[in-house]
């Protein structure tokens, strides 16, 4: 007879998913739970509830409404979190600019997403000011202060629509939402690859309630390392611009915990900030993490409460065992700009939580495990799906009700990143038999031979093992019967007594060909000698580059 | 500009809410957990899969497709909770049959629902067989046998298209299902008043999945008197044909739980999977419970890690406090058949878990806190919004994605259900400031005198205190003036030495009236006597004839 939809009686409502909905648990809950800003200031939840109305307020009379923008520029702070939940349930765009972008690229993303209004902290003032005249979507300028910044208004060429807290001040402490559609845009920004303009993003209202529930359910509801619940004091160490600081904010309001909103990413406040108000949850990225870890004065914070989830890129095992050293209990978590973020999870499964710390290294260290309502699968470049046997590797591919569903006005890179119907990562994988994902390579670096994959990453840990080996890369060049054909570049060690020659370096392959590790289709044909690699601006390997160095070479 | 609604590039997958993602996760956190039936068979999560698989392929080969019904008759077991799965999956409608129901009922549901196939366990072969040639729309019908059936087929006039297990072993291992709609109807099921015929609520996918991440972010991420998590062991002691079980077969799958499913309600086998399995997860009506801790074997069994969520009707204090000293974790949840039904759980804060267990109970009593995603409001009875002070009574109203959008082909009441886009409970509670819920009333037993509501609960309560008083009701009578006004009606205890008069009775107002707990409107205008009060069928004071018989007495 075909499919049944459900009849609905004229009068009934279907409670659409909108960010609202997230506040009124932790009101119910916790509603006199603290959430702090750096040192300078703390609010209830019922504060928040009443500021976030006020900033609904002081927006709406500024003019904003269903289908504008507003964009913040700011570091971490209660603030961002207001905005969070005040500019999307106005039906508006909450716009998180990227403040780390070159200026013309923060200026391009201002443009592209025609931002109506931008919230700035001081700090970001005079780089505003250097965009006057250039903006123009832009109406209206709102100043945001700290402390630091003392009561006079500072300089600028800018006209300023008011100050932050002063409109608040003046907007009612009551704000009356309207319902409308869940599929209505809440957020958009904006990611930059390699090459081209950044790309805009953008999550629904009911993007956002789903990300909450599927990640809140993943990091509370399955015995693993870390025993999360409401009882939780949260931080940030992702900046708020950056993927909704990966979701959390909204799931740890949900919850009703207490939050503590760091500002500027300062070590002494930060491990200050830890320390007092004993967090016992943060995210960030290994840099961040590498930095406290081998500070002088982490030696006295006591971090054993603290559990941080690792992403951004792959936690190294070194990092990982220094922080377990700490006390710090420290996983992996995995997503990008494109996933809202969170895909996986390294939860260790109850079997594992009995290994020594220094054996979880390695599983705290894999990519993880999908959370709930995450579809996730290998697929070969012809879309064909691989086993999950911990050795067949395959592009990353995901499915799940939190994925953007394109790139803002680029229709052309938006079906590429949806070809087929499920969302490309562009991240090279192989899934084990437990469900662990394990990242190994980003597919542009992954060499294609004769109709396999060859992971360049798994080539170069075998060569940098040499002791004449001081770095190395491998790179697929083309070829006309293979398509690709794997070829390292090597840069010698200089302080060494004999040279190395290509054939010892090749002889290292034989043993793993042998015993199976290693396809033969996978040894480099060549073993190429330079002094030095080529490198990016913030300093990776230029694969891109060394390609063409490496085709220019064999072709002479 | 108006509300901008996110675009979705051509090949943009969004990932409807289905109820077959809610295996995705067990079938990677924990393929090898274990479901278990009675004392007769045990299944991993792998196998769980695989047997849904092959009921799919079995009810396909019957001719089962995409809006089509599936009823199944059957105690709690593991063939229900692979239809729960199968049947949705196959974008098929699970109807889950009353077996308690008289068998015109019950055959009524059959015909309004059109239930194409029938999985019947051979324990109501013989009701159906009453049935036959008054089930027009039924065209197969499946046996479903326990160990205590034997192997020999049942003698029947019905015409079987085979037995469940065979079906099964028929079928191929592996099924491909299609993507489709999350608004299809998943389930459908009948909840009976006291007047008219059955009514038929249904849910979507849709509803089910979010009731599933709502319910189970109450039961695991607040800090409260359990810490249920993916280590539970969970047994089911509310037929599955009662509001998918509350909705908990779904959530505990999800976790990848150990789930036990008892078959009939037998207390020595109930004990028995209690104790061998060490479950710290059921849920039941008061009855049950109350069954479980008077009985003598209660006393051999350890029953300090069970939690146990009481719903159907109110939880007493003393049940309660008995339970407490049983070592149970007992507490209350709220919700109707037409709410999927989870709304409140009387999770206590985590400032009441340090009192001490005697002065718990009151609020493990109370109705609860909404769950996540739940809005719940008071209305009077004009449709106004009522304080949350504990003390202002309305009518419960709610809003949340998971209700029923109406009542199967029945307008009328669809829209009286959903009467100003509210679902009306028909519970009149108190919400106090903490934001726990509390009932006082039926709807239809408060009595609205003045424009105000009066519970006749507490009138009740009042009354039974005195020592003459064996029985009491309050009912509203019709008044011109007033529209309404109490009248209470009781019933004496014959073993009194003295006679109890109208006006010693009355007198136990005034000093409620003087110190404010109680409106001076709300004292009764009469106290009648009786020798008994009209019952209904199952024991209940019937309000309706007592009303009748109260009006008239007064009017003569």
């Amino acid at each position: 007879m075909g499919l049944r939809l459900i009849p609905r009686t004229q009068s009934a409502h279907d409670a659409p998913l909108l960010i609202h909905r997230l506040l009124d648990t932790p009101l119910r809950q916790s509603p006199d739970q603290t959430i702090h800003y750096r040192d300078e200031r703390t609010f209830t939840y019922k504060q928040l509830y009443e500021r976030i109305c006020r900033l609904a307020g002081a927006l709406s009379k500024l003019g904003i409404g269903q289908g504008d923008t507003v964009a913040v520029m700011d570091w971490d702070s209660n603030r961002y979190l207001e905005a969070f939940f005040a500019v999307p349930m106005l039906g508006a765009v909450l716009h998180t600019i990227n403040v780390r972008l070159s200026p013309e690229q923060m200026l391009y993303t201002i443009n592209h997403a025609k931002d109506d209004v931008i919230l700035v902290n001081a700090d970001f003032l005079p780089l505003l000011d250097g965009f006057k005249d250039r903006m123009p979507s832009v109406k209206r300028v709102v100043l945001m202060r700290d402390a630091a910044h003392g009561d006079a208004m500072p300089e600028t060429a800018l006209e300023l629509a008011g100050e932050y807290e002063a409109l608040l001040d003046e907007a009612p402490a009551e704000h009356h939402f309207e319902l409308f559609d869940e599929n209505a845009m809440a957020t958009v920004f904006y990611t930059t690859g390699t090459t081209g303009d950044p790309k805009g993003v953008y999550f629904s209202h009911r993007q956002l309630v789903l990300h909450t529930l599927g990640t809140l359910t993943a990091l509370t509801a399955f015995r693993c390392q870390t025993n999360i619940d409401s009882g939780a004091v949260y931080m940030p160490i992702t900046p708020m611009f950056h993927v909704h600081a990966w979701g959390f904010p909204y799931a740890m309001t949900l919850l009703g915990a207490k939050q503590i909103y760091p500002g500027r990413y300062e070590p002494a406040m930060l491990l200050r900030l830890l320390s007092e108000h004993d967090v016992t949850l943060s995210h960030c990225v290994p840099t961040i993490l590498h930095m406290l870890v081998s500070s002088e004065a982490v030696k006295s914070v006591d971090l054993s409460r603290w559990a941080v989830i690792i992403g951004g890129s792959a936690l190294p095992q070194g990092l990982c065992r220094a922080a377990l050293e700490l006390g710090i209990n420290v996983y992996t978590g995995y997503g990008m700009s494109e996933t809202c973020p969170v895909l996986t999870l390294a939860n260790l499964k109850p079997n594992l939580l009995d290994l020594p710390l220094a054996e979880q290294v390695q599983w705290r260290c894999r990519t993880g495990l999908a959370v709930p309502l995450v579809q996730l699968e290998l697929h070969d470049a012809n879309g064909a799906r691989q086993p999950h046997d911990g050795k067949s590797a395959g592009e990353v591919v995901v499915r799940t009700p939190w994925l953007t569903q394109g790139y803002l006005d680029d229709s052309e890179r938006s079906e590429q990143l949806w070809r087929g119907g499920w969302l490309h990562t562009g991240d090279v994988a192989t899934i084990d038999a437990e469900g662990y994902l394990q990242i190994t390579d980003r597919i542009k670096d992954v060499i294609k031979t004769g109709g396999e994959w060859v992971s360049s990453l798994e080539l170069e840990n075998v060569l940098s093992k040499h002791e004449a080996v001081s770095e190395v890369a491998v790179v697929g060049v083309a070829d006309e019967r293979w398509g690709e054909r794997p070829v390292a570049v090597v840069v010698p060690r200089i302080d060494l007594s004999g040279p190395v020659s290509e054939a010892d370096l090749k002889a290292l392959f034989a043993p793993l060909v042998e015993d199976g590790t290693l396809s033969s289709y996978a040894v480099p044909d060549r073993v190429l000698f330079r002094d030095q690699l080529p490198k990016t601006s913030v300093g990776k390997i230029d694969k891109k580059v060394l390609r063409q160095d490496v085709a220019q070479a064999l072709a002479d």
